[in-house]
C-alpha cells in the first residue's frame, strides 16, 4: 500500500514539472519530441539522420537519457547540434525535473526543435510526462510481431511510430500485416512511418513531416 | 530523499524472499535461471529451443513474466511444459514475491529445472533478486554495439550471455571483436554462447552446458 502511494505522489510531483516544461517550450515556441524505444531499435541513428536532414533549416537541440555514458550525446554533437547528457546513474526512464534542468542548459530562445532521447525502455517511460508536444516510438523489425500487444501504454500514447529496420524485413519472420492491425488497434490515429536508419530509407517521409509540425507550432 | 529510503526498503524486503525462495530451490533441488534481455532480444524462442533439447532428460518448469498479455506462455504450453504467468500490469520487473508465489503452483518437487523468463527490460530486472541459482541475459546482434556499456549492471551479473540472432549478423553492422572486448572488461568470467534461437544455430553448446549445470546442483 505504501508502495501505491508513494508512486501516486512522486506521479503527481513529475506531472507539475512536466506542466512547467510545457509553458516554457510554449513560450520558447520550440516543438519537444520525447523518442522512445527498446534498447537497440535504433533511435540514436534515426536522430542523426533527422538532424542531417533538417539541421540546414531549423534550430535544433538535443537532450540524451542514457543510464550511464555519453556515448549517444558524442554521436549527436558530431552532427553539429547542441546536445546536453543526462545520466540517470541506475534509472529507467527520464523525468519533467531531469528535463526541466537540462533544458536550461540549452539555449533556449533559440531552438524550433528539440528532440529527446529517452532511456531505452518501453515500460517506464511510457509513465512520465516530461512535457513534450508528443512522443514517438521507434520499434524494430527485428523486435518480433508481439511488442505492440506486450507494452500497449507506450504504443497507445504515441502520436508517431517508427518502424525501423526496414532493411532487415526479408530475413525476418516480422508480418508487417499483423504489425498495422495491431496498432491499428491500440492506436489508430498514430502516424506510422516505414524506415531504415541505416539505409536511409524513408527517414525523408518522417523528416518532412516533422517539419511540418515544427511549423504548425510555430508559424515564423 | 523519501524516494531513496523507500527503495531500499523495498530492496530489502525482496532480499528476504530471495532468499526464502533459493532455500526452498535447494530443497527440491530445482536449477533456476533467471532469464533477461532487452524486448524483443529472443528469450522465449531460446527458451522453446532449450524445452525441445531438454525436454526428454530433465523435468522442467517455467515462470513467464509479462507486463500484459499470456502470448509467450501459450508459446511455451505448446510445448508441452508446465508453466505460470505471471502479469506484472505495469511493472518493469519481476519480485520475489511474484515468484515465490508462481512457484507454489509448479510441481515443485519433481523439476530439475525451472527457467524464469523476465520481463523485456534491461534496467530495473537487473536489481531484483528472484531467488535464481543464477541469471543469463540474452542480446541479438541487430540492437547495436553499445548495450553492454550502456547496462553494464545486469551483464556483469550474468553467469551466461547468450548473442542471439546470428543468423542476421552478415546484415548489421554489429562488430563481434569489440563485444568480446566490453564483455571482457564488464564480466570477464561470463561464459558467452553464439545462437540463433530461429535457425537453432549454437543452440546445443547452450543446452549442453545448462545440462551440466543441473547435474551440477543435483547429481541425481
Amino acid at each position: 500500500m505504501v508502495q501505491v502511494n508513494m508512486e501516486t505522489h512522486l506521479l503527481g510531483a513529475n506531472e507539475l514539472l512536466a506542466r512547467r516544461n510545457r509553458q516554457l517550450f510554449k513560450d520558447h515556441k520550440v516543438l519537444v519530441i520525447n523518442l522512445m524505444s527498446s534498447p537497440g531499435s535504433g533511435k540514436t541513428t534515426i536522430l542523426e539522420r533527422t538532424i542531417e536532414a533538417l539541421g540546414g533549416q531549423l534550430r535544433l537541440g538535443v537532450i540524451e537519457g542514457d543510464l550511464y555514458t555519453d556515448q549517444d550525446a558524442q554521436r549527436i554533437e558530431k552532427k553539429g547540434v547542441k546536445v546536453i547528457q543526462i545520466n540517470t546513474e541506475g534509472a529507467c526512464h527520464l523525468d519533467a525535473a531531469m528535463v526541466g534542468k537540462a533544458y536550461g542548459q540549452l539555449p533556449t530562445d533559440k531552438m524550433d526543435l528539440m528532440v529527446i532521447e529517452n532511456v531505452g525502455n518501453l515500460v517506464c517511460p511510457a509513465e512520465f510526462d516530461l512535457g513534450e508536444d508528443f512522443t514517438a516510438v521507434v520499434i524494430s523489425t527485428t523486435e518480433g510481431n508481439d511488442k505492440l500487444r506486450k507494452y500497449p501504454l507506450i504504443f497507445r500514447q504515441a502520436k508517431a511510430v517508427l518502424l525501423n529496420k526496414m532493411d532487415l524485413l526479408p530475413y525476418t519472420d516480422f508480418n508487417l500485416e499483423r504489425f498495422k492491425n495491431d496498432l491499428d488497434q491500440i492506436n489508430p490515429s498514430a502516424t506510422v512511418f516505414m524506415v531504415s536508419g541505416r539505409t536511409g530509407e524513408g527517414i525523408e517521409n518522417w523528416t518532412r513531416w516533422v517539419f511540418e509540425e515544427v511549423k504548425r507550432k510555430n508559424p515564423f
